[in-house]
């Protein structure tokens, strides 16, 4: 059972942009190119496996043993992450948020950067919007989902500590043109892009000179981030003498499929399920949802349906289905021809719909603890 | 009289580069070809005008007459000029808080900035010695000079307010490549040198947020600095709608030559008198300086020295004699060969002792209101 679930592991993103995001073909070829080794190879030695992890959605990592370590031994440890708010929070998002909430429950002091400043040098968003999404829209879910103000630091990256601001220039002192070039390419290179590079790797280095010493962190990404950690790690190294730094460490996800089979795309509604959709959008999105069904009903019952094609299996895999055991009868039942996508689709609506009424409930009462967060 | 003092202006800084320093030949091309208007037309709208004005040594500038009506209104305006700590503090560092002084005794609201970050990132100088440096030798002889802590700010690029830094990191979203290298040389120009200038940006522009409007503010700098300015220039016009910054107003002087007849050198304690020079010191350095004495005596009897080529006149011309007719007086006494080297060397030197017996003592005493201005 447990190998029909490991080996959905096919799609990938292919394109190194973190300015972009696309799809991914060649997951091997990546992880031989840039040194990302398989999560399986550390899996055994994580006291606490998420089912990220277990599903192979969590796929690859750099040192993670370092971290799986300090969970183990109850050793301080950080985990980094940034989010650039646009638009509404939907599923692609919760699964980073699971991620954070995930570290955090296993121990973590937990660094929750809203790139506002990245944004604005890389796509010009208007920081005060940024800021009262950031609040309303991110955090109010993170709180919902489950994140706790304690050992917890949510700030911007426009408003955050002097040192901080310090170091992102001192970076630039050892990090030269062609480097940057090769990560980003040399003709989208612009100045904005490397003060947002060097933001990004104080964001990455800071919490260490916070924490008052050298920290192992850990910062899960989707693939298209590394160049940003390898960057990092780079640079961490030049700077050892003056800080001693512990490169960092990281984990790589993939990408949940939008609805329509392609990306999840922020400005595009029908890709995603938002975490405040009513049970009207919801059960819009999924009927309309890609799946891996055939033409005909007949010809579905006869040849079993491809769940690996399937936008609605993801959502179970991802989202919300946490028993392994049920999402391989789920997997299987398609396979078999046994459920049509009908009747799968209704159960998926169900237990989206449970999720989100009990979540937009939470959402309400978080509003109480938002101060603890910003002060 | 007059004319005999305002046409030494020949001497000039040639090569446009702030990263270094040399001579100038091309004086009127420089105005020219960068748009720096002569002193002399706006020097009439001047309400206090400086001896370096009257003399030329500030020979030319960018939208004064915006400073100078400030200056008449007695209406808000700032000066900002920064410091890179080198090692002692020497008759030319003098000159630049000559003209600090100047404009806050006029009324400017003074911004210091110890260019601490740049200093790092340009030539890697340690900033905890640079900040030891920046106190005890620069602020200490600036006080002793006059400066007041009253409307004045005195602050390290490394330690300042983060709005400072992050307007910094917004600077960068719009300038190019190609202006920097339009500005710095293409080869030299690296990440380190980029981030130092948009530092540099944010100490001439930041003022005006730090007034809370748009202020009127002068930079008083040697040519060199000048592609600084200009680079300021343009990017505060491409925030008008953020920001709606006045352009800044700048003032150029001529640099003193050093006392061998070259550049004037931190690293050649030959080349300068620093302001904690002792008698013996300033005698050793005067009667070794340069002077545009003759051959023999006889012949300077007959033929008369030449003041424009000597060094020691320009230790009357810029810092030991404020009175116009006498220092004339010198000039022409040298040029009709009634006074030789000699006794002229021995005039400057009792003239410069006093001065530095005077400015030693206050030195002392500044060291009380160090924290007035550190606070």
């Amino acid at each position: 059972m447990r190998l029909s679930i490991t080996c959905l592991v096919i799609y990938m993103d292919k394109r190194i942009d973190p300015w972009g995001a696309s799809d991914i073909s060649d997951y091997d070829k990546l992880m031989r190119e840039f040194g990302i080794e398989p999560f399986s190879n550390v899996i055994k030695s994580v006291p606490d496996v998420h089912k990220y992890m277990r599903r192979g959605i969590i796929y690859g990592h750099r040192d993670f043993s370092r971290i799986a370590q300090a969970m183990k031994n109850k050793a301080p440890f950080v985990m980094l992450t940034g989010l650039m708010p646009s638009g509404k929070m939907h599923l692609g998002h919760k699964m980073v948020a699971d991620e954070m909430i995930y570290f955090q429950e296993n121990g973590a002091h937990c660094y929750v950067c809203v790139a506002d400043v990245e944004a604005y040098l890389t796509r010009g968003m208007d920081t005060k919007v940024m800021r009262e999404l950031a609040i309303n829209e991110y955090l109010l879910n993170y709180i919902a989902l489950g994140l706790k103000p304690k050992k917890c630091r949510f700030y911007f990256q426009s408003d955050f500590s002097n040192e901080y601001n310090v170091i992102s220039k001192y970076f630039s002192k050892k990090v030269t043109f062609n480097e940057l070039k090769a990560i980003y390419g040399g003709e989208s290179l612009t100045t904005g892009k490397i003060v947002s590079a060097l933001t990004q790797v104080a964001d990455i280095l800071y919490p260490q000179i916070d924490m008052g010493k050298p920290t192992p962190t850990v910062v899960p990404v989707g693939t298209d981030q590394d160049p940003h950690l390898r960057l990092t790690r780079d640079i961490a190294s030049r700077f050892k003498k003056e800080y001693n730094f512990i490169l960092p460490s990281s984990t790589y996800h993939r990408y949940q499929k939008g609805l329509s089979g392609s990306k999840m795309s922020s400005s595009d509604p029908t890709t995603y399920i938002a975490l405040t959709d009513s049970r009207k959008e919801v059960e819009g999105k999924v009927k309309r949802a890609l799946t891996g069904g055939r033409d005909t009903l007949d010809e579905q019952k006869k040849l079993g349906g491809s769940p690996l094609k399937c936008t609605v299996f993801e959502l179970y895999k991802f989202h919300f289905m946490d028993d392994d055991k049920e999402l391989s009868k789920v997997f299987d039942e398609c396979r078999s021809g046994n459920v049509m996508c009908g009747e799968c689709k209704g159960r998926c609506i169900e237990l989206i719909v449970g999720f989100l009424l009990k979540h937009q409930a939470k959402r309400e009462k978080a509003r109480k603890v938002l101060d603890k967060f910003l002060k």
